[in-house]
């Protein structure tokens, strides 16, 4: 039986009796391990007062022997957790606003952190999640290794990957964009307008999101009969600095290109600015098609013709996904890619001569 | 004595007994009100199954009697809410990252939400505050009237306004920015350059910070002996298009501004959008400096003069204010404004002529 003050504190909740769906009960995992019923509850809520070995012993055990706690509505938190890969993302706020709908409509409330710029949030994180027990997570850009999988699911908090900056594997849910068309989009209308030397500056190669831009760049010309010279393709960090340093060497290339798609909206900024160093009018002398449609594609000048990320409709679907996971739905399908549209402002034009 | 079963739920934590600061025990409120101890226990942690003419007495019993709740370090959650009048807000983002940054040494949640376009955050997001109990509420051009100032100090949570869109009055703890040096300097280096038909283009009239800045303006004008000619001056709201607006109406005037502060950024880059229909080059026939320093100011063309608002610090300074007061401590001032700094890039130059 458990001391009398394990009640006494807001997150020491009695765990519900009986096995759990897979089998193992908490008396049987504390057995195995050689330790209280008491402090496998505490590394199920991811208490720091346990000692690391014993921890790494209990979630093992948790892991090996199937467990997953019994679902509960009074033991479920009435927030929502969104994780960046970081903060800094200038199209971050598009995905906050469109958690935060949701979250409204549902009454829950929007618990936001940084993975700290790894792309596999650090032990940290994963902690506070199993202590705030959320009802569902949202991962933005950021992948869950098999151990950190491994201990939300036990805990029964679903989780949703926003698109992806690996390959999340089959069994991740996740909402993503069509990446691949929107590359091809960008770069037929570029090939629509009379262009055949079209350069492109894609983003970091780990980035999954931007080789499926690129592909879809690569299809449209072979598509045309345009031969991929692989001189007009360099990869970026989907950074403005990057778009500058890039646009610099394509624009000083002696057949230089007269059109240029540069994998998202801030690197087509850099290029504006090489552009305009350079003494190119934009569009003038020289074609740009960006990716993403922050808001600051219209107010720039000139306004920016670019592929639009339903940034803030995904950032719903996600949250959605998850809270349906989380109510023990199965729904048809648990890997979305929304559409892109392209996006045509003043940034692109004919062919001159 | 209370139920078995009001230890069985995370949110009825056992009240501290013994008269709290202030005097009122919960007994005594719940005597006065004619309601058990348990209801008005769930009034305090904003719970919503109160009949609305109890709750309505029980809050107004609560301030006569200046009941204040025993600070009790178990019952304090380990989150900080921020709460923002409109998530649209382009400058929101360097805000979220003040937060989250002191947040994450601090080992706290960051909640966030928004008041949904009103300036006085409606019930339902006081509602969930109290039921939250974070360690401190951070408003962002918030303010907070009598009664929600009550409810959240009766249960001793401390709050802090960042950049107040009203007069905050003395007591509100509250973090801002230099604005009327800010208008001042954008002024006076429009004045060293030449220039004396300078034109404004402020924000809603009910903002204070934008009315410190129009102040900012007049003073530079009325130091250097330039008469302030009122069909230079324009009410905006912040937002692009205003800037817009405004700024074709300025630029059609028949003695028109030779330069003109515009409030804020966007509001520039609608006067940009404003010049380049009429054909005027910036910084050529038109100087334009702003005020925020978004990141976007400098990628535009051309990269904008502008007044940085240090959000990012003011952010860190509001949250370790909060905390600060949450942990009882009286810091000297509860009033800081963090100074504004002139960032002069490429978009102002010496008047032509």
């Amino acid at each position: 039986m458990r001391p009398a003050n394990a009640h006494s504190r807001p997150d020491q909740q009695p765990e519900p009796e009986g096995p759990a769906a897979g089998g193992a009960t908490l008396a049987a995992i504390a057995r195995a391990a050689g330790v209280s019923a008491p402090t496998v509850s505490k590394v199920l809520n991811g208490r720091a007062d346990v000692a690391p070995a014993t921890r790494t012993r209990v979630e093992a055990l948790l892991r090996q022997h199937g467990y997953r706690r019994r679902r509960s509505p009074a033991q479920q938190s009435r927030m929502i957790d969104l994780v960046f890969h970081e903060l800094e993302s200038s199209w971050a706020m598009e995905v906050i606003r469109g958690v935060e709908n949701v979250a409204r409509e549902e009454g829950l409330s929007l618990v936001l952190s940084e993975s700290a710029g790894r792309l596999m949030p650090g032990q940290t994180w994963v902690d506070g999640v199993l202590a705030r027990r959320p009802a569902g997570v949202i991962l933005v850009l950021s992948d869950l290794d098999a151990a950190q999988r491994a201990q939300l699911t036990s805990r029964n908090i679903p989780f949703v990957v926003v698109d992806p900056a690996g390959d999340p594997g089959d069994d991740l849910p996740s909402v993503g964009t069509t990446n691949w068309q929107g590359g091809l989009a960008a770069t037929r209308h570029l090939l629509e307008l009379g262009h055949t030397r079209i350069g492109v500056i894609g983003g970091p190669a780990r980035m999954m999101c931007s080789r499926a831009r690129i592909d879809g760049y690569r299809s449209a010309l072979e598509a045309a009969g345009v031969p991929v010279d692989p001189e007009l393709v360099r990869e970026g960090d989907f950074h403005h600095e990057a778009g500058h340093a890039a646009g610099m060497e394509l624009l000083r290339l002696p057949d230089r290109p007269t059109a240029v798609f540069t994998g998202n909206d801030l690197q087509a900024l850099g290029l504006y600015e090489a552009a305009r160093e350079l003494g190119l009018r934009i569009p003038e002398d020289l074609s740009v098609v960006g990716f993403d449609d922050l808001p600051l594609a219209r107010w720039v000048g000139p306004p920016l013709t670019t592929v639009r990320q339903p940034l803030t409709e995904m950032a719903e679907a996600a949250a959605r996904l998850v809270l349906d996971l989380g109510r023990g739905r199965r729904p048809a399908a648990t890997r979305v890619d929304l559409a892109t549209t392209l996006v045509v402002r003043n940034s692109t034009a004919a062919r001159q001569g």
